[in-house]
């Protein structure tokens, strides 16, 4: 079964809002078994939608949309979706329920353009929104279908999982992705590496190469032409090829992967950040449960900080810099001592654009990792851009992490 | 001029990437007045390339492609475009002059798939990829062009900017958006609000509703027939209308706007975060100049931290929750006094999803700012969602303090 996105809204086309919500439907289609064949974004124009339902419609059978259903007049998606499928707007007593429902909780009034939300096209099954007032619309085209739905992430989200995931049904076709994740290796030795393997590959499996922040996500596809067992075993001989740089055997993130380590064996993690910035410790924190593992973070961005808080003296920070092995050690090791974690990772580097010198130029970044055995300390060099080098960090942090804890 | 984006790999279609190069790439083309028509994305497919170019060229002037410009067997936009316009690889002195001159700084070797790198079509032009080995193509078809850029975000960006911009040149069209921001009215009170301002403007005016995370971004965009005189009348008589909930004149971060604040009055700030656990550390210092105002963080995400660090008294958390008013200014006073900081933001509430009690639900967020004129605090009940939750806290976080500012 193949789907397509169309993503509607100007905001997309002239970069004001970049699109989070097509990668998240289509890892979600995946999980159920639906290629995604093409995303298309469009702009709030009558043509231009209608053009890219043709288009979709000549190609996929189940379409979703996202955006335009505001009750603002930019937003026009309901009326052209009404002409599309030659329709018309009527009440929806129980729309209006839910809405009034809704308001009846909320400081403001129920305005008349909020009540044009109750008014839904005539043909359309409509869906419960529980978390918000734009209807769910579903349209049959033939055997076709389109589902519409709102373009806020967390309205979407919601609808997605609640309405339209269960109303579509877990196709039968058999999709299998299975990702390891390896650091340490170019993207082209890796790929001598494996040419072998890849050479030796049955047709209808697929090695996608994903390269991100220092880490190489490899991306084992099958179509529904394999096994479960013949999977694995393709599987295994990729981790058994690349176990040398190999650091996860799943495509999760790696905070996620420290996350599940440490809670299983109840230990827990501090940070000291320096360029980070509190990168590491909003990326630590970020799921659910990690108050299990992860205590907290000193955020030194100022040198004063680093003094007070962290006990690092001044006379070290003099005497090397604060960039420098000393002072993220001493980081890491009185976080660790000051909260009682058995762990502490520290950061400090220049992140730029400024700052820079010419031993240390921009893109230096000391990590420091304290342990119950002790205190170790590397330094990288992670580009020139102020985000790549704190992503890049990030990553090389929770990386040896996971080595220290293997 | 109208151009289309046609970003190629398998890895936005099954959601293992977002797609933030196209946000980025429309944002230039619109300051450069090239009006973006439509972002396709494709799989790493011969046959799918192949339509979505025959169908981008039917109706731009200019395509740009991303991705799939890899050294492995999964990257294929090259070989796809050769075929496309009728050509064939051959090898590129200057482009195997550079790509061995950047492995000469390296640690790794060339290898014989780098070395692919350097064969280009025949019938391309060219252009220096100063940060990489993928060579950057442009295609002539006619009056129409196509430019082939890799996918990777960093590289991608320094090609647009140093070689692909300048080589299309700057339209004559003069395309205007002005955005201004607002907070603390719902999306339809605004819109009625509006209402009269609306059915006023010229049509080829066009005003958007953005809302996000509590805030409305309000977009006024007009392609080429205003001038920017009359621009301006517009976006004033927008901004009298909306005074009592303006936030931001511009469509900068909230961060940003605070940035130049407190920068300006050479004024700083620090926060202790609990809830948000390094978000709002992690923006405040995100952006390039942050550490001439931002100072620092405490994440007390255990309650030990709290006690430790933020020097919050036992007894006061067992009376009160950690999530609650009494708490949370004593962790704003507590971070300003240690850091010796103009300002402190607290944070401290229930992000979920468990956690939640009746008369404290998932959502409720306590925040506190500490000011040089005393410490304020306020309770929101930010939805349900753990992203959601805490990204909406940062919001009202700065929000309030842009209006302790003003």
């Amino acid at each position: 079964m193949r789907a397509e996105i169309i993503t509607i809204g100007d905001e997309l086309l002239i970069g004001q809002v970049v699109d989070t919500n097509s990668a998240w439907i289509a890892e979600k289609l995946n999980e159920y078994g639906i290629e995604l064949y093409q995303i298309t974004s469009v702009h709030d124009s009558r043509e231009h939608i209608i053009a890219a339902l043709d288009e979709a419609f000549s190609r996929a059978d189940i379409i979703l949309t996202t955006g335009g259903l505001g009750p603002t007049k930019d937003d026009i998606t309901k009326h052209v979706l009404c002409e599309y499928f030659g329709t018309h707007l009527i009440e929806d007593v129980r729309v209006r329920a839910h809405i009034e429902q809704l308001y009846a909780n909320r400081p403001e009034v129920l305005n008349r353009l909020t009540a044009t939300q109750w008014l839904v096209p005539e043909k359309a099954e409509i869906l419960e929104n529980r978390v918000g007032s734009a209807p769910l619309m579903v349209f049959h085209h033939g055997k076709q279908i389109l589902a519409s739905m709102p373009g806020v992430p967390y309205e979407m989200k919601v609808a997605m999982e609640e309405q339209i995931l269960p109303y579509i049904g877990r196709a039968t076709a058999n999709i299998i992705h299975r990702t390891l994740q390896v650091t340490g290796i170019p993207e082209s030795s890796l790929a001598i590496l494996l040419e072998e393997y890849e050479a030796s590959m049955p047709s209808t499996l697929h090695l996608a190469y994903l390269p991100k922040d220092g880490i190489i996500r490899l991306r084992l596809s099958s179509y529904g032409d394999l096994s479960e067992d013949e999977m694995n075993h393709w599987f295994n001989e990729l981790k058994h090829l690349t176990k040398e740089y190999l650091i996860a055997e799943t495509d999760e993130p790696l905070e996620v992967i420290v996350g599940k380590m440490l809670t299983e064996r109840h230990q827990t993690i501090a940070t000291a950040e320096s360029c980070t910035g509190g990168k590491l410790a909003a990326l630590l924190s970020k799921h659910p449960g990690s108050s299990a593992f992860y205590y907290g973070s000193v955020v030194s961005y100022d040198n004063s900080v680093k003094e007070h808080l962290l006990e690092v003296p001044a006379e070290i920070i003099k005497a090397h810099g604060v960039v420098s092995e000393e002072v993220v050690c001493i980081m890491a090791e009185s976080i660790r001592k000051q909260i009682g974690t058995d762990f502490a990772i520290a950061t400090s580097g220049i992140a730029g654009p400024t700052g820079g010198s010419k031993t240390k130029p921009v893109g230096t970044v000391w990590i420091a990792w304290a342990t119950p055995d002790g205190t170790t300390a590397e330094c990288f060099q992670l580009g020139k851009l102020r985000e790549q080098i704190t992503d890049r960090a990030c990553m090389k942090a929770l990386v040896k992490l996971i080595k220290l804890l293997n």
